[in-house]
């Protein structure tokens, strides 16, 4: 148990936007208001910009029941921001200025929430602060759909947006068999270097069989082969279903998305319409088929009515793990999970503990979908990935709805 | 009250699917497995395709169970299609093969799930049964999403996608304006020649205001005019999110989606990303700010678990109301609905009634959004439809999850 250091606290938000980003700034906040020793809590407008530019909400100042609903309102209530902190070494300005934000608002306790990027900040601001000896603590809460920060088991934000992709696979299934005249169908998700998302369209097969092919970026991409499996899939069955992450690249390295010559495409209009479009388009091309391309776009990654309990659960207890460690002396560490799981697709079994993870080991590395979870084809992901993912979207969201329609948090915004 | 008629009943289901289609088609379904004249229950496989192909699914086999979940489960569970009767006095074959079938399963009642054309099917199949003097009862029973069929005050289908479209940009509002750099975000709503689906995006603004500009097919588009709105409102609060139907065009009638030359686009690639793409393309170059473009594409169609459980009951009534009126006696009608409202937002004072109305008069014609709804500049909706629209879309829909997923039916489909 540390000492008890009394002062304020920030907490910032980082990166792009969950549905439960703002249940994890609740855990802090939450957790932040309820404790003796800190005597004010603050929220970073638009993330470290916030803090550089002396822009801090006084959270003390909003209504408990608006706070409450910061459970179920997705995208970063703050404001964000993708700011790449400089390295003090070569040059000081960010974190000079924010020692003089940390002194006039005797700031003690700062929480970052945010992905890779943001890890990478708290660690370079705990550094500096423990170099010129100001003495506070500073505690990196994880949140990506993306699902990719090291150690963690996984990321809260990832189970919420799996879930509305196995959910929006299912229903689009049912929509594309309703014809006797088949349909190719290819699904887009985000996941520029990590297939996570996309491999959560596996998911939907869980019930009866809809998604044909899981193409991520674990992968090098083949478009001839992926035209074959296509082919094969359609003859077979008279459809085919296909999601495919953003990210997908040829063996070369270069996007799929962003290939403008090659001889498989010859369309150069990728900017336009995003990979799911170009896809449907060659495979139209080449096959003479109907097909459809749909971009899930923002759409994965804020449906909040679509949200995991579980994931909320966990996000909001992320946060309330990191104002607990720091009250209790730990410093330059991020939160993370560590779960035990049972083979129940149901998620019973599933057990998930908070955990620290020291900030150098997480910050700027992206963890992959194991290769041992992809098929030897590289067109599916396997059981041991469905055993992961499972229970991570179980549950409802018990948001409340207000004339049918979702019942957001509104903030007051008092600036400090 | 007409004479009491035995004989079997054929259900078919018709143009592009619902999230609540087979909430309509088990209205039929159940009602006629439980009326004591109709000896069996048949669901044609590809609507009337099935009925021509003698594909029928013989509905007294499935499990209660089963056939319980169509309630909530989107899409023609029965298999749909677009298929076009030709006009009996030019070729009466179809009409033919259908008396044929009728006559084998000893049809005496037939409902026709689907959209204008489904009702012109309807009208046609109907008219010459009674020319060639076959005792059979045949009513249509409404559905679509675009909202577009006349007579009725609404259509089974819409409220749930209305409800799924304003979440969705209440959604993307939020995650639009976290960062403080500014984005154009374009949102693309089905609807090739009514507006009402992207009128939908206006209900999101029932609580605090996130869609800023509505362009319906209702009125011409000017792209001059579009990119001053969106200048003017990115200047005004640093963001804009516009809601447009895939059916906007000029004055001169060409769908926006299909201008391959005009002087504001000069991409030519329409075909590649939609509308979206290309209108947050046309306001990157012009306006040289971020953009988005968003097409809800099928899953504002399919959503199922984002229903409205207003929509989803008023779909069971129309079906069951269509199986009750025959067995009255009537023929030759499709359902509709007859409707009071008050002017809450929460539907309150609501009260909604089935109503026949005559094939004739609904068939080929298409309701578009009323012109006293749409203010001058054209670019938004008024109160009138939000007063319409909002009762549509209350309640949740009480879909069961299994491990966290939609439980949608699957039946057995034995053919006779």
């Amino acid at each position: 148990m540390g000492e008890v250091l009394r002062g304020s606290l920030i907490i910032g938000q980082s990166g792009g936007p969950t549905a439960v980003i703002n249940a994890s700034a609740y855990g802090v906040i939450r957790t932040a208001l309820d404790a003796d020793c800190i005597t004010k809590v603050y929220g970073a407008h638009y993330g470290i910009k916030g803090v550089l530019a002396d822009r801090l909400y006084i959270m003390d100042e909003e209504d408990r029941e608006d706070l409450d609903k910061l459970m179920y309102t997705p995208s970063s209530a703050l404001g964000s921001c993708r700011y790449k902190m400089k390295d003090p070494d070569v040059d000081d300005t960010d974190y000079k200025r924010i020692l003089e934000i940390f002194k006039k608002y005797d700031v003690r306790y700062f929480c970052y929430n945010g992905g890779n990027d943001s890890m990478d900040t708290c660690n370079k601001i705990s550094k500096y602060m423990r170099r010129v000896g100001y003495n506070c603590r500073i505690m990196g809460v994880p949140k990506t759909i993306d699902n990719d920060l090291y150690g963690t088991d996984h990321c809260p934000g990832f189970g919420s947006a799996a879930k509305y992709i196995a959910t929006s696979v299912m229903e689009v299934a049912r929509d594309t068999v309703v014809y006797d005249m088949g349909v190719v169908t290819i699904i887009e998700c985000m996941g520029r270097h990590a297939g996570w998302l996309t491999a959560a369209a596996a998911l939907a097969n869980s019930g009866i069989h809809c998604c044909d092919y899981i193409y991520l970026p674990e992968r090098d991409f083949d478009m001839e082969q992926f035209l074959k499996d296509v082919e094969r899939c359609y003859k077979d069955k008279g459809n085919c279903i296909v999601a495919v992450s953003e990210g997908i690249h040829y063996a070369d390295g270069s996007f799929v998305s962003e290939a403008k010559t090659s001889a498989t495409d010859g369309f150069g209009h990728a900017q336009l319409g995003g990979l799911a479009a170009m896809l449907a388009a060659i495979v139209k091309d080449r096959l003479g088929v109907k097909t459809r391309g749909i971009e899930l776009s923002l759409l994965q990654r804020c449906a909040a009515h679509c949200a995991s309990k579980t994931d909320i659960e966990e996000a909001f207890e992320a946060g309330k793990a990191a104002v607990e460690a720091m009250l209790a002396g730990e410093t330059d560490k991020m939160v993370g999970f560590e779960c035990e799981r049972s083979a129940a697709l149901d998620g019973s079994g599933y057990i998930c503990r908070t955990k620290l993870f020291p900030l150098d080991m997480v910050a700027n590395y992206e963890k992959k979908v194991p290769q041992e979870w992809i098929n030897e084809a590289g067109n599916d992901v396997l059981g041991g990935f469905i055993n992961y993912a499972m229970p991570l979207i179980q549950g409802e969201t018990p948001m409340q709805k207000v004339n049918g329609l979702p019942d957001f948090a509104v903030l007051k915004r008092v600036f400090a």
